[in-house]
């Protein structure tokens, strides 16, 4: 791909099509917007950072850029994990974070309509007490819900509730020709056509640029509570999912092991209510009422033991709750401060292959003498394994990981996984979407992107590559 | 498109590639293969009809086809409602009927894996006892499941469980060049490219041809009852059905009119267990146990009360139940066996304009003097209108049907619906689709479209003409 750079005339362009004080370049550009969070993907700055007000304002950069031909990179909180959002080929950075607008929410269609930008944590502080509730929940609530729909964002509550995509209706989209599109609605279902708004959903903005969202909503359920199972080890702990899933109705199914225990006390410095295991497994059910609960509560309980719990702990008080989904919380940020740097792997498995692939991690980690540490969605199958740079020279580090990381996604293929469940794929780990899906699908995807894209200046680089 | 017609030495080789009792031509093609359940859209006799057995035989017909640039037409069991399945431009119909093996179901990852062939009574069938269960549930019991996720199906139980997309995990397809891809499988979950899998559901066959499907089966609900509320109009019975969401979890919410119930009676031969109202909501509860469906029960017939239903009618007894869905399921039938000829339309809006379409198809009725009846998924905001010819002279109706098509799909449009909700486009919506959604997004869907199949050999004429 050839690309022009961003010229004098360029910058002059934006900042009319903006205004002056929302286009940056030079020295005046942040250096967070050359990354995300995973430094370990390398630094790219962008040569022009704009900040877009509108549906209108990101159709006229993008109808400029695309006649220009200067690559877009679109960008919301910067939160992913694979450098999605970051300027690989240079040119424009279009970021969102100041549409957050939450447009409408409709309580007869149970439907809310809001700009990109808006954050997780801030969009579930908005629907707080309209009885409505939007389900997706990954770890990172200073994600935009944008990004999470672009890259289809998972989360805790994906057992019982699905993912980012189940809960999308309707978006307003730019495409790189400038042209604003309307798809889908506040309607629930539709056979009409190829689903281009379920195509877009994980596209990580290299099909169209997200201007706006409807998503669906629910009815917010009304009582809680978590379930803290201990035991001996790991596989008998992740051997007892599917009974969990077959019996109950559970929001949350994640497993842990205590070295990712220890390292979120030293982080948070509270203690874990228990320190008895090997391994837990942590199960949320959600319900009408606590009365409502109650049944499930005791067929869980008996499941978890019959599975081989050491132990049944509920947690149905606040303080008790906090203190464990605090943990669980903690996790990634406690891994990252715990190293000096460190890459993951997201990959999803079908769920009874869990636990062959946290031993084969295990086993990589021998086999390189690289520390890891995972957790993850034990009710999807989708696991977060991290490995870590510790004291190993750089140089070093590198081969060890590329190394490890091929292993692991050789492994993930075996087990007939995916690369990502969750977090996406961006630039990091386009090669090894490649090697996962093959030639013939790649080829597929990129005949997409040449039909929304003519020109390739979306968000260059990633997914496709 | 220009295409190749079927030869003698083309139908050898097929007999070389399946066997020659499977191959079909002149004569000895049954007449049903013109057609699918709506011959309102014309007879469409392919010039060879094979039965593949396994996704190699159709590799083998595909290749061969793409080289020879012969139409194929995938077809099921040939119950669509939008010509879908017939050979709009002649060529081979390849039809999976007899591919209707239940591969596998796997009780730890809750997936069962089947051809595509198998009837949905089938599959239902050979899952019970197994605890588990398929939700996806349209009113069309002898469909295929590889047709239903072909057109995305929806049925009664979408509104809690979902459509028939929810459920794809993974699938064997075969491309137009006879290549084999195995898209997903049994992970739960995944952002790794674009979803090329959620994109094949509901494209009726014109971008690969699906061979094989793996689906999500859910722990099965073991108590359900059902519960009709008469209303004194229509109006009344769907603004009710908001209420029923956001206070209640219910499986199905069905709306039905006065006259289609008639209609049903006389069809069945039955009678319904109310007629004192003009308008009935009928919703359904699945849950854990009886009495776990109790404060449900209670919190329904609430709401429905101060909704203004005049009464509610529980069916909590097998013999209750199935005099009201058997009559929610003759609908269809009921409704053709009354009228010469009938055009249906499918559009979903949202929820808070169901009142306002029916009204809408009233008025039409009204403006064409063509017999109207509706009927559908209130839930869901998907309604199934039918205008009857009756004895509408054959031109006169020809003008008429298509001026009062017309206007519904003006109304949808205005309301933000889509033209299908679950029935699909086949070729006989393509116009509709196109003046719904406008240029630019069909656009798109052809550049889809060619990067599958550039020979446009599969399914030609259908989705996007």
């Amino acid at each position: 791909m050839t690309f022009n750079k961003v010229t004098a005339d360029d910058l002059k362009a934006f900042e009319s099509m903006l205004s002056p004080e929302r286009v940056f370049y030079g020295d005046a550009i942040n250096e967070d917007y050359a990354r995300d969070e995973m430094t370990e993907y390398g630094l790219y700055m962008p040569e022009a950072v704009l900040r877009a007000d509108s549906a209108e304002e990101i159709s006229a950069v993008l109808k400029y850029c695309n006649e220009r031909k200067i690559p877009v990179t679109p960008r919301g909180a910067g939160t992913g994990l694979c450098g999605g959002c970051v300027a690989k080929f240079g040119g424009v950075v279009l970021s969102t974070e100041r549409m957050k607008k939450l447009i409408e929410v409709d309580p007869v269609n149970m439907t809310a309509t809001l700009q990109p930008g808006l954050l997780l944590m801030e969009f579930s502080k908005l629907l707080e007490g309209s009885g409505l509730f939007y389900p997706p929940d990954p770890g990172e609530k200073s994600a935009t819900v944008g990004g999470n729909v672009m890259t289809n964002a998972g989360g805790m509550r994906a057992v019982r509730f699905g993912v980012t995509r189940d809960y999308v209706l309707g978006m307003k989209v730019v495409l790189a020709s400038g042209e604003i599109l309307n798809l889908g609605g506040k309607t629930v279902k539709t056979s009409s056509g190829y689903n281009l708004m379920q195509l877009l959903c994980g596209s990580e903005g290299t099909l169209a640029f997200l201007a706006e969202i409807t998503v669906k909503l629910i009815a917010e359920p009304k009582a809680n509570l978590s379930v803290l199972a201990p035991f001996d080890n790991l596989r008998k702990c992740v051997e007892a999912v599917p009974q969990v899933l077959s019996g109950t109705t559970p929001t949350a199914v994640e497993f842990m092991e205590k070295e990712v225990i220890e390292d979120a006390e030293t982080y948070l410095g509270k203690q874990f209510p228990d320190k008895s295991a090997n391994a837990y497994l942590l199960v949320r059910l959600d319900g009408a009422s606590t009365d409502a609960l109650d049944p499930m509560l005791n067929d869980l309980t008996d499941i978890l033991l019959n599975a081989g719990a050491n132990d049944v702990l509920l947690a149905d008080t606040d303080e008790r709750k906090t203190s464990i989904w605090d943990a669980r919380g903690a996790f990634l940020e406690a891994i990252k401060g715990g190293t000096k740097s460190m890459d993951e792997c997201d990959v999803v498995v079908p769920r009874n292959k869990i636990a062959d692939f946290v031993e084969a991690s295990q086993a990589v980690s021998e086999k390189y003498g690289v520390r890891v540490r995972s957790f993850g969605h034990a009710g999807d199958g989708n696991l977060h394994i991290y490995a870590c740079q510790d004291d190993i020279e750089d140089k070093a580090w590198k081969q060890k990981v590329s190394a490890l990381m091929d292993d692991l996604y050789e492994t993930a293929k075996t087990l007939r996984g995916q690369i990502s469940g969750e977090h996406g794929v961006g630039h990091a780990k386009a090669d090894f979407l490649r090697e996962s899906l093959g030639d013939t699908q790649i080829e597929i995807m990129k005949g997409i992107k040449k039909a929304f894209d003519p020109n390739g200046i979306l968000n260059p680089g990633k997914v496709v590559g």
